[in-house]
C-alpha cells in the first residue's frame, strides 16, 4: 500500500459522508482533464466536478465492504472500492489517484451508486408493460412513454403537478390517441413527467425533478414533454406520446438529438387529453428514428385527409436570426450542405410579420385559454405551482375577456399572412433558438430562450401546421434539430421529406463519424501523460 | 498515446460488439486479482469474468462518443470512455490497461449502461407512489413492495407468470393486509415479482428474470418473495409485504441480510391474496431493519391476540445437521457467542421427529392444495410455466384424495408432537441449509439445497407458528440468517426476543467492523502492485 494512499481515502470519504464541498474539491486534481462520471454522464474538469456536488444535497451514508488497490508505479495507484449504503443496496467506485506535492489527489473518478425502482425525474408509473397492447400490427414491440397529460384506463393524469393528480379521478378508457397506437401493437411502458400543465419548455419541474439529457450531460431536457423525450433518448422507451402547443415536441427533441412530429392541429383527437391552448393544442410523437415516428403518425392520422405536399423549401432571415449564433451558424451550413448535395433545390427566401409581433400575439392568446383550461383549479389551489408555471398563470389571470378577443382577431389575420407568405412551401428552420442550456443556467437566461425559441416554434401553432424536428445538426457537440414546417395536413409527406434531407445530412458527414459499429467515431479523443 | 493501445481498445470494442467471448477473455489479464463491475456488482478474478460473459447474451451495440487516455509511466494506461449504444441512452467504462508480452490488457473494469425504466426482474409496475397511503401514522414515509399475489385496487394479480396475468382482471379492492400498511401510512411503490405461484425459493423466473442479490453478486436472492425482498435490500422500498407459506419470506431474508417474519397461520388476513395451499399460507414481512418490521406487524396483527413468551430457547441437533457446514459452523458459534454474553440464557437440547419424515409429510399435503388451487388454471394453460414449477405441480397433480387424506392425519399428529417437544419453548435454527447459491448453480444442486431448506422452514408451516430471521450471521461473507420459531400468536413478542439477539450478535463483533460511517469497515482490502 502506498505511504498516505489509505488515509487519504479514509478522509475522502469522510468528507463525502460529511458533504464537505471545500474538503471533497480539495481531493480532486485541479484543471480541465479531471474526470468523474456515474450514470448520468461523465463531467470534465475539476470546475463542472464542483458545480455538480454544489448542487446535490450529499452522498448517502455508507461503509466500505473491500478496498482493491493497484499501485501503479510509486505515484499512481488505481482503488475500487465496494461500498454498502445504510439505506440498502450496493456501490461501486474506481478511482485513479496521483500523489502530488500536495498530496494523494484523485485523477478520475467512475462512481455507481443504487438506483431508485424508477427515476420520478422521468416516469410518474412504469411497468413491463403497464398496458399490454394488441398483438401483432405495425407497432409490435413499441414500447410507448405516454406523456401525463393523456389518458390511460385506469389511471388519473397527473399533469406533472402532484395536488392535481390527488385531485383527479382514474380514467375509465384510454385517449383515443392512445388507443390508436394500442391496436396498432405497441404498448405501453410507463406514464411519464411534464412540465406542469405543459406550460413551459425548460423541461424542469420543481415536484418530479429534471429529466436527464443523455446528449448534453448538466444539460436541460427540454420540454413540456421533457419525460416522455428522456424515457426514449435512453432508450427506456422507443415513442413518445405527447402534446405540442407551441413547441413541447419540437424542443425536447432538438435538445436531445431525437425525432419529432407536431401534427396539424385537429388531425389527432384531443378527446382523453388535459387541455392548455385548445386553439394550438396537439398530439405528436417523438422517436429515435423516423420509422417508428412514420409508423405511428401513419397508425393515428386519418390517411384519407393526408395531403401531398410538393418539394418546394423556404426560408425566412427572421426565423435564423432569432437564434443564437450557434444555431445560426449550423442551419446556415446544413442547408447549404443540402443545397450541394442536391438534396434541397433553390431554396426561396421568404418574409413572414415580425416574430415578436407574432409571438406576444400567441401568448396572450395562450395565456388567455390556459387560464380558462385551469384558472379555477390554479385559483383553488394556492402554493401548488413552481414559480415559472405560476408567474405565467398570474400573467394569465390578468388578461381580460377584451383583450383576449382582440389578439384572436389579430391571430386570424396573422394566419392568413402566413398562410398567403408560406404559398404551399415547405419552410425550414432552427428547431430551437438554442442548444440545451445547462441545468444551473439562471432563470433569466432561461426566460430569454425560451422567449426566443417560442417565436420559432410558435410559426407552427398560429397556422395550424405539422412541424417535424430532425436530428442531425449540433454546434459544440451538443444536438440541434432542424424543423420543416409545412401545409395543414401535409403530415405524413412532411416527414418523408423530412427523412430524405436526414439522409442528405449523414451523406455530408466525414466518412468516419457516425458510420462504425464498434470503431471510435466519436467527438473527443483526448490524450494526457498522468 | 502509448503505442497499440488505442488499436487494443478498438479490438476490444469489435470483440464486445461480436460478443466474441474467446477474445474478450483474452482481453483480460489472467488471474485472480482482475476485476469487473457494474451495477450488479463486483467480479473478482479472469474466472469469474469470462463466466459473466458466458451467461449474458451480449453487449448492445454502440458507439463511442469521447476518449480520454492518461498514460501511467510506459506499461500503464487508464482510459474512461463514454459510449451511446444504438438503441439510445449512453454508456461510461473506465478501464486499467497494462502492456504485457501478449499486448495491451485490461486489469481492471467499471462499466456503466444504460438503465431499463424498471428492473422487470424486480417490478411488474413502479410509482412514484403506486398507491398513496394516508397522511400521518406510524408507517409514513415508508414505501412497500408488494408481492404480486396481493390484491392491489386497480390491478390484476400476476402470480410471476404473464399468461395468468393475462386471464386475470383487476382487484377492486386491495387486499385487508395491504389496507393495515396504507391505514398506517405507508404507500406502496411497486408491485414486485414472485417465483410463479409462489411454489419455489429458489427466487428465479423464467418469464422476468432472476432478481439480484446486493449482497451476493452472482448469487441467487431467494424466493418466492424474490422482488420483494431484492427491492427491500437494494433500498428502493423500505418494506416488503409478501407470503411464507414453507420459507418464502425467511430464505430471501436471510440470502440478502434482511428481517423477515412468517407471521402465525391466520394471525392476518389471506383475504385478496392469491393461495398457495392454504393450510400452510402465511403473510409476512421483510425489512432492513427490526423496527420496520416490528411497526408493520403491530399495525397489521391483533394485538389483543397476541401473547407473550418467555426467553426460554432450545435447538434441535437435526435442524443444524440438516445444513451445510458452513452454516452449521456460523450457527453453532452464535448460539456459544450469545451465550458467553449473556444474551442467551441456558439452552435447551430438543428432539423433533425425523426432518425427512416431516418434510415429506408436508411437502405431499402442499402439493395437494397447490394443485386444488392451481390444477384446473394449470391444466387448461399448457406451457405456461417454468420447468422447475411445472415439474412441482405435474407432482402434484398425481396426488389422490385418500392419499392427501392420509398425509393430513400424520400432518396433524406431527403438529401435536412438535407443540409438545417445543413446548412453549422458542426453537434456535438456521433460516436456511446454505447462504445463497450461486445463480449459475446446477438444477441438482438447487433441489437439493431446495429439500435441505425447506425440511428446516417446512417447522413453522406445520405448527401454524410464527417465525422470525434475523441478519447477522455469514459464511464466507454471504449473509445468513438466525431463525427464531415461536408459539403461535408470539409474533411480536418473537420480535422483540429477536431484536436481543440481534444486538447480542452486533456488540460481539470486533470493534472495527459494522461500527464506522465512513471508516473502512468492510471484509476485503487487497494490495497489488500493478
Amino acid at each position: 500500500m502506498p505511504a498516505g494512499l489509505l488515509s487519504a481515502f479514509e478522509d475522502y470519504e469522510a468528507a463525502l459522508a460529511a458533504n464537505d464541498l471545500g474538503a471533497l474539491a480539495g481531493f480532486f486534481v485541479p484543471g480541465p482533464h479531471t474526470l468523474r462520471g456515474d450514470a448520468a454522464g461523465l463531467l470534465v474538469g475539476s470546475d463542472a466536478i464542483a458545480g455538480f456536488r454544489a448542487g446535490r444535497p450529499g452522498v448517502v451514508r455508507r461503509s466500505i465492504r473491500s478496498l482493491h488497490v493497484r499501485a501503479i508505479g510509486t505515484d499512481h495507484a488505481l482503488i475500487v472500492s465496494e461500498n454498502e449504503p445504510f439505506a440498502g443496496g450496493a456501490g461501486l467506485v474506481t478511482q485513479l489517484w496521483s500523489r502530488t506535492a500536495a498530496g494523494w489527489r484523485i485523477e478520475t473518478a467512475q462512481v455507481a451508486a443504487s438506483a431508485p425502482a424508477i427515476d420520478r425525474s422521468i416516469w410518474r408509473v412504469a411497468g413491463t408493460p403497464l398496458v399490454a397492447g394488441e398483438v401483432g400490427g405495425t407497432l409490435a414491440g413499441v414500447r410507448v412513454a405516454v406523456k401525463d397529460l393523456f389518458d390511460v384506463a385506469g389511471f388519473a393524469v397527473g399533469a406533472g403537478n402532484p395536488a392535481y393528480l390527488e385531485s383527479a379521478t382514474p380514467a375509465t378508457a384510454s385517449a383515443p390517441s392512445l388507443t390508436a397506437l394500442l391496436r396498432a401493437g405497441a404498448s405501453v411502458i410507463g406514464i411519464a413527467q411534464t412540465d406542469e400543465f405543459a406550460y413551459s419548455i425548460a423541461g424542469a419541474n420543481v415536484h418530479s425533478g429534471t429529466p436527464p439529457n443523455p446528449r448534453v450531460p448538466g444539460g436541460l431536457p427540454g420540454g413540456s414533454s421533457s419525460g416522455p423525450a428522456a424515457a426514449v433518448a435512453l432508450g427506456q422507451a422507443d415513442l413518445a406520446l405527447a402534446t405540442d402547443t407551441a413547441g413541447s415536441i419540437r424542443v425536447p427533441a432538438s435538445y436531445q438529438g431525437l425525432w419529432g412530429l407536431r401534427t396539424s392541429h385537429g388531425a389527432v383527437s384531443r378527446d382523453g387529453v388535459l387541455p392548455l391552448a385548445p386553439s394550438f393544442d396537439t398530439v405528436g410523437w417523438l422517436a429515435r428514428g423516423p420509422e417508428v415516428l412514420r409508423t405511428a403518425a401513419a397508425a393515428s392520422l386519418d390517411t384519407d385527409r393526408q395531403l401531398p405536399v410538393p418539394a418546394r423549401f423556404a426560408v425566412c432571415a427572421q426565423t435564423v436570426f432569432a437564434a443564437d449564433e450557434g444555431v445560426q451558424a449550423a442551419f446556415v451550413d446544413a442547408v447549404d450542405r443540402l443545397e450541394r448535395s442536391g438534396h434541397l433545390s433553390a431554396v426561396e427566401i421568404i418574409s413572414l410579420d415580425p416574430l415578436a409581433d407574432l409571438f406576444e400575439t400567441f401568448r396572450t392568446v395562450q395565456a388567455a385559454e390556459a387560464w380558462r383550461a385551469h384558472g379555477d383549479w390554479v385559483d383553488a389551489h394556492p402554493g401548488t405551482l413552481g414559480p415559472d408555471v405560476r408567474s405565467r398563470f398570474a400573467f394569465a389571470s390578468l388578461i381580460d375577456e377584451d383583450e383576449a378577443a382582440g389578439h384572436r382577431i389579430d391571430l386570424a389575420e396573422a394566419r392568413e399572412r402566413l398562410d398567403a407568405a408560406l404559398d404551399g412551401r415547405i419552410l425550414l428552420l432552427p428547431s430551437a433558438s438554442s442548444t440545451a442550456p445547462a441545468r444551473t443556467a439562471s432563470g433569466a437566461k432561461i426566460e430569454a430562450i425560451r422567449t426566443a425559441t417560442l417565436s420559432l416554434t410558435c410559426l407552427a401553432a398560429i397556422g395550424g401546421y405539422p412541424a417535424v424536428s430532425l436530428p442531425g445538426l449540433s454546434v459544440a457537440g451538443a444536438p440541434l434539430g432542424l424543423s420543416l414546417l409545412g401545409p395543414r395536413h401535409s403530415d405524413l409527406a412532411l416527414l418523408d421529406h423530412a427523412a430524405g434531407l436526414a439522409q442528405g445530412l449523414a451523406a455530408g458527414l466525414a466518412p468516419d463519424v457516425g458510420t462504425g459499429t464498434a470503431g471510435i467515431v466519436g467527438n473527443t479523443v483526448e490524450t494526457l501523460r498522468a
